[in-house]
């Protein structure tokens, strides 16, 4: 085949060896044409999936036959072990399950009305991790706030009132994202900061922009809380219904029951696949999502999306026949959403070998067409380095999304992959065009009817490259090198990749 | 004031008798001039409700004070009562409950859920007037169709089955509207078709082009069906996994579980206010919105907003101190949503003034900027006619709506005032940009945030300037005229309006 031979022609061509020195900031002068070459491989790559992947299959299968995936559910191991199946059927018999412990929180029954001053249900979802009512549920008077300014203002005021946080969250733009950084801090630091003053639970205005009154859950933490109180997440719409309260001075008492609680932890895996490196086998580069989501919805795009992707970028490199110079490693990562014990369990496994971790991709924005490789390392001149290198490669996938302009964003990852930084690992993300992300994230509304297959396989497309790129980079990415014939090929001394093959 | 100085100018300038003769097409050579004044009027008040009316403030307290309004409920009862304080508060002391008998119809709990091939619960809501399904609900497999000649051709074989309609909502076009009318033929008539071959529940994609896991009440037609079937709603999420099911002849079963029943009737009213007019006050010009609606959402959009705009529009002009040549009459109809029984009564106790209702308006497509007249009635001669001289006003009214040209659409009106075209009627609908309408109607999404304060009040602009040049046109809308100095003034010889004033 064309394709195969030209490839082997660049992999033979290129057949050098590296001097690594953090030190040196030189690039040989070869460097730019072995660089191209990966590059074009890179295209090639994710001209294929283009065609013939077919992550939103997939996706289809992982969402209907499974539905959501939260640690601790049945549904969860059922789709690790679908992932394990598809993988060995593609051919790549090594995928295995690598077990982890995880918690288990379970949601139970949850209700919560407006009892005064006209008595309405209000849409609403436990946070993650949130503690119970009790059996008789709390009523009480809610108090409004939109910063935690104003929160520390009323300060012991609030003690034994339910705190209500109104922080809406902007529009998602191309340039500025998301913010739900930003805007998240009360959904995650609500009940603690509440809590302090004696609040008895809190309510967060869901994190989204656009809403048809549905809440979203995800993960809050307590922090040092002796004593823990409920959190749930409203509608924006109950939110501003209850800001105009606040507004007309109109006192709002509500009844919030929850029967949340944390079970004993239960067993569950990631997902590890490889295709193992011909010339630095023991030079691991991850190619991941995460295969855990809350308890609503289908965990569609978050993140069964980076699921199918990841999926689909390993079996392509098996499908062609290449072989890269390092090992491209799959990993479908559990416990993302509450507890990221998978990503901590693998660093603690493979403790040994994280040195040779060169890099960590990960897919968890959603299955939009792709628009941005966000890239973290602990080595800023390192992370630098990498994004220039990066840059030229992402101006060759600039096909794959013709709406935007993909850029390389340094300084950031994704949830997974940015625990290896602190490892020296190289981390990266695939951002996504996410307008609407949010709109579905952690909601009953992400199913997989909100993915578009054709943006999903450009995504898919777009990791693949990014992937196929470093893992036969010449060098390691953000490394600068030297040429200096007869030196060791490999940063580290481990010559072979862990993990079965 | 130097508005209302000009504007009496402009009455008096104006003070001629008219001739009316259907079957002359001519118009008088003043008439111009004159419908020229009469329009300058109308711009004046539509820029006295954009600076003075408060419909937002109105609506937010509609909404927030009674929430949903179904015919039957305290809270539609709790509304008109409102409503009636409002107009009255106002100055308009005339404003009066016409008594409404309304069918009560009970939603009760409900639920669906997937059995097979793997459970879950579907996001669903009963149909309007829907029997329930017994305390034991039903338990089968579904049969997915998208239209009725594939239901016709699966005929006796969905016998004992639940029919699933799927059929998609496209998106909305300024040029094409909502597709609502085609659209919704399963929600209303699925149930009736479905029956008759043996089924023994329905459930209908919900009527929107957007969604999140939001599913769509409305009204069903059991038609001449003697033996009704249940019928539900499910979100569009749902029925794309039940058509995904179908396409992959993966068979689903399901349980569905309904409450609902019909209730005896139960009390309403129509809420009826009138500023007289001075010159043919037996002349009544109808402005109206349905103050009922769904059990779910809070009525905003639908119709909340038709409620306060109408109801500006009865205040500014008593505010002014104008006098319209004919009376204006504002009309809350009840029992809107699932019988129409407010304008069948207003029919019924108004049989013998009739003929003396020049016109009727409605505001009952939300609360969005205006883009169109609809304007409709059983003389076609007169509906042409009457487009055209209202084609002149609207052009006057562009500003009101920068981002669109505001047009007159000949053929329909609006659900209410469409029941008064056989009676002779002139009947009016004022359409809105209505891009996200369907997003929200008949849903939980259906509150008051949804409605932008600046667009609810030019869009009561526009329908106070459109009542005003109705009822102060020197001759019945539509209606050719001759000037014939001596003649009757007014077509029918009623000289008084009905109703207290």
């Amino acid at each position: 085949m064309l394709v195969r031979s030209w490839m082997y022609f660049g992999v033979t061509f290129c057949g050098f060896v590296l001097m690594i020195d953090d030190t040196v900031a030189q690039i040989p002068q070869n460097q730019p044409i072995v660089a191209s070459l990966t590059e074009d491989a890179s295209v090639l790559l994710a001209e294929n999936v283009l065609v013939q992947g077919r992550p939103y299959a997939r996706l289809v299968e992982l969402c209907d036959r499974f539905g959501h995936r939260l640690s601790g559910s049945t549904a969860l191991e059922q789709s690790i072990d679908w992932a394990v199946d598809e993988l060995r059927a593609a051919g790549i018999t090594n995928a295995r399950r690598e077990s982890v412990t995880v918690p288990r929180w379970v949601r139970g029954k949850e209700s919560l009305h407006v009892v005064a001053p006209r008595a309405y249900p209000m849409a609403m979802l436990g946070l993650g991790g949130s503690v119970g009512t009790g059996p008789h549920g709390i009523e009480a008077d809610v108090m409004t706030v939109s910063s935690e300014d104003e929160l520390d203002a009323l300060g012991a005021a609030v003690a034994g009132k339910i705190v209500h946080f109104d922080n809406p969250m902007p529009s998602w733009t191309p340039q500025h994202g998301s913010c739900y950084g930003e805007t998240v801090i009360f959904r995650v630091h609500g009940a603690a900061m509440a809590a302090k003053y004696g609040a008895i639970a809190v309510l967060v205005r869901s994190v989204t922009a656009r809403s048809l009154r549905s809440p979203h859950t995800g993960m809050l933490s307590y922090q040092e809380l002796t004593t823990p109180i409920p959190a749930a997440a409203i509608s924006t719409e109950d939110s501003e219904y209850l800001r105009r309260q606040k507004d007309a001075q109109t006192p709002v008492r509500v009844r919030l029951q929850m029967d949340a609680f944390l079970d004993k932890d239960a067993q569950s895996a990631n997902v590890v696949a490889d295709v193992v490196g011909d010339k630095f086998p023991e030079q691991i580069v991850i190619v991941s999502g995460h295969i855990d989501s809350w308890d609503v919805g289908q965990g569609a795009h978050d993140d069964g999306a980076g699921v199918v992707m990841a999926m689909d970028t390993l079996v392509a490199i098996h499908r062609m026949g290449w072989k890269p110079k390092r090992t491209v490693r799959l990993v479908l990562w559990t416990n993302e959403e509450n507890g990221m014990r998978g990503v901590k369990s693998y660093i603690e496994r493979h403790q040994s070998t994280l040195h040779n971790h060169v890099a960590a991709i990960e897919a968890d924005a959603g299955g939009f067409a792709p628009i941005a490789l966000a890239v973290q390392c602990a080595d800023k001149q390192r992370e630098s380095t990498a994004a220039i290198e990066l840059a030229q490669l992402v101006a060759k996938l600039s096909w794959l999304n013709p709406n935007q302009e993909m850029t390389v964003k340094p300084g950031s990852s994704a949830p997974d992959v940015a625990q290896l930084v602190p490892s020296g690992v190289l981390a990266l993300g695939l951002d996504t065009y996410g307008e609407t992300y949010f709109d579905y994230h952690h909601s009953e509304a992400d199913t997989v009817d909100k993915v578009n297959p054709d943006e999903l396989r450009r995504s898919a497309a777009a990791l693949a490259a990014v992937t196929w790129f470093i893992a036969d980079h010449p060098y390691p990415l953000g490394i600068s090198v030297q040429v200096s014939p007869g030196a060791p090929e490999s940063p580290g001394g481990n010559k072979h990749a862990d993990g079965p093959k």
